[in-house]
């Protein structure tokens, strides 16, 4: 084992195989287009196992299109001690998405192997089968499926070409029938590790290189209908008008008005998608859609924010004249990190770093969500620029890279001898 | 003539000719398509030629696809008195808008050549070529064609099947080469009369069957473009964003506020379009475009409103952290009616109805917009159902119609003897 404070990960590989993942699929200088179950998506895989294979680990592709790589523990019969993320991308996407928590967790893993240290339980590094979910419009597959939260219909949905997810899983070596097999037993993972790029603003604005994830908060998805009455824009009197824009628009305002009403609050309120009918200049809009998307870590405070909001839609609707439908998509509640885990990485981080590194909740979803239904989970942030991501302008520094691994690889050690340790 | 109180108007023919003109591009039950230029407006303007024949009127169709019909006066080198509107439509129009300003100036001259009535000018009835706009995205063709305002380039604007103006104004038996020779001389027309449903709900919600029109409110069209920044809508803390939606709702809240600002003032402000982009529920918007149409008879107050306008735009761009353009896409001056006129009207409605007719502003445009440019002008409106245009669900009673036309006749009666009366 390395000494405290110089890394024990071997950088330069870490590097390369980030590098040259990012070949396939590369989409201008720093882009890259891998979509879950495409032929990219396949040899990007491929390139991964054999790499996990150089690395000493068992490897497998099993019946969800999802790689493993294992490196036997000292007790088969232990709960596993799993690490790992993904590597298709968006379609617009950028190279370290995903792939630095896969990538990252098998220079972990080869460190370790290399260094004659071996763990309690058996250590897999997963590769899941489409985390994006931009193909076929619904992700995390791969994860789901071992967990077994798959739900009906998901092998006829289709992608922009008309191609079923059964097709292209099938063509990528999948196999519909084994599904059941493919699913890991209760108490078969005993924790869950995921290094991600933040895909937000906020290390970068704490000038922080990495953070600890305190948990995920689900999102509330809503899709909220608007109606009015249209009108020429130029003869209906204000008093007389029934606008849909207008109710939407004090919605909008509202809700961020909302989210920042507790400062400091992890609160988030977004409308990302508006469309206004009949969208004609010198047409007062008769109906207007939009999506809200409202997140928070504290539960508790989600919910009020939540009962706020639907009185500021009754509101707005009374004193324009509108009426108004809300659809709910998307109801998720937050999952938060083992506080074992974090400490762990507290404890960690601490020898390897000059600052406390920050905990921060992951807006974004990301395969430890569904991990978190069937055990423990941690997870570390690493920054990025600007907070870009699904854009090829996603950029993370090596060195911030190095840091994340080396605090995955550090956690990892500590994780899988820690019965030893604390008895 | 007819005593006061009962009407001088033919209300039979009156009805008949607006119901057999709407067979002609019949959508559905009630709905009207007759595009600028087409064969349906061909045949239109084929059938109100026999009718103006029918009354004796001396009828031609000009070099920009006009149709006039001209009773003569006592001095044939008087300043015309011209009434009249257009019956082109909307694609998915109504059977009223345009129509009953035609058929009803044709209604009141042939009822005063029926009663031998001479005026002392000749009175031309005109059916203007193209005062939708529709099919070449620009309107009041014809009547800026006689009153010398076409723009560079009219004949080469092309509609969605990609005719040029010039084709369909050559195959519908217009002329460009005689474009010149067809421009009325400055000192032509004296005055010019239009009746026009209200495409408003004003009339209505009073109670009123007609108004007087005091002006055309020219419009302020803005095009407005505001960017932030998109990001992740998870991760994005909301003191880091800057959503351009929430930029643009601000703008939208404001204006409306702005418009209401003076009660009872005639200023209407509309946002009646917009988009975001990436328009993803799940990510802030980065840039939105939205239209602008602030309108306001009093042109003191309307540039008023559009100074707070500006500065509202730079307010919130500030507090948002946002980038914003501002195209002008049109600016008209109002336009008023002449004040001569409208004291004809008030007094001949004060003969036919129990109520003075209120006086309303026109925030469409009409062919009197272009008219204005030459001449006095007056305008009636008839109060139409819900205020709804453009549209098959356009409606004004046979009742409240024949009131219009009925002024409309008593109007021109006083204006074509006026001389004679006043000396």
């Amino acid at each position: 084992m390395t000494a405290s404070g110089s890394p024990a990960i071997n950088r330069e590989r870490l590097h390369r195989r980030i590098d040259e993942l990012a070949q396939i699929g590369k989409l201008g200088d720093t882009g890259v287009c891998r979509l879950a179950l495409s032929q990219e998506d396949l040899q990007g895989v491929l390139l991964v196992k054999r790499w996990m294979e150089e690395a000493g680990l068992q490897t497998r592709i099993d019946a969800f299109g999802n790689l493993f790589g294992r490196l036997p523990g000292k007790d088969a019969g232990k709960p596993l001690l799993m690490a790992g993320s993904h590597i298709d991308s968006q379609p617009y996407g950028g190279r370290f998405d995903g792939v630095i928590g896969v990538l990252g967790a098998l220079e972990a893993v080869q460190s370790m192997a290399e260094q004659g240290f071996v763990p309690e339980m058996p250590i897999e590094i997963a590769a899941f089968c489409d985390e994006e979910g931009c193909r076929f419009n619904k992700g995390l597959f791969g994860v789901r499926g071992i967990t077994g939260k798959l739900e009906e219909g998901e092998l006829e949905r289709i992608d922009a070409a008309g191609v079923t997810r059964r097709e292209a899983l099938l063509a990528f070596g999948g196999d519909p029938e084994g599904f059941e097999a493919a699913r890991y037993q209760e108490g078969a993972v005993g924790a869950f590790l995921e290094l991600h790029i933040e895909q937000g603003p906020v290390l970068e604005a704490l000038g922080r290189p990495i953070g600890i994830v305190s948990g995920i908060s689900g999102p509330l998805w809503l899709t909220v209908e608007m109606t009015g009455f249209a009108g020429h824009a130029g003869s209906v009197p204000m008093p007389m008008r029934r606008d849909a824009l207008v109710g939407a628009a004090s919605v909008i305002t509202a809700l961020n008005a909302l989210a920042r009403s507790e400062p400091g609050a992890s609160t988030v309120g977004t409308v990302g998608a508006l469309t206004v009918f009949p969208n004609s200049r010198n047409i007062i809009p008769e109906k207007v859609t939009f999506t809200i998307d409202l997140r928070d870590i504290d539960m508790e405070r989600r919910r009020e924010r939540e009962t706020q909001l639907w009185r500021i839609l009754e509101e707005v609707a009374q004193e324009h004249g509108l009426t108004y439908t809300v659809r709910e998509d998307t109801n998720s509640e937050a999952r938060y990190c083992a506080e074992r885990i974090k400490q762990v990485m507290h404890e960690e981080a601490a020898q390897l770093l000059e600052h406390t590194p920050p905990e921060l909740m992951s807006g974004p979803f990301h395969d430890s969500l569904a991990m978190s239904n069937v055990c423990e989970y941690g997870m570390i942030f690493v920054r990025c620029k600007d907070g870009i991501s699904h854009n090829p302008l996603e950029y993370s520094t090596p060195e911030d890279i190095e840091l994340g691994v080396e605090l995955l690889y550090r956690t990892m050690v500590r994780m899988s001898k820690v019965e030893r340790e604390g008895g």
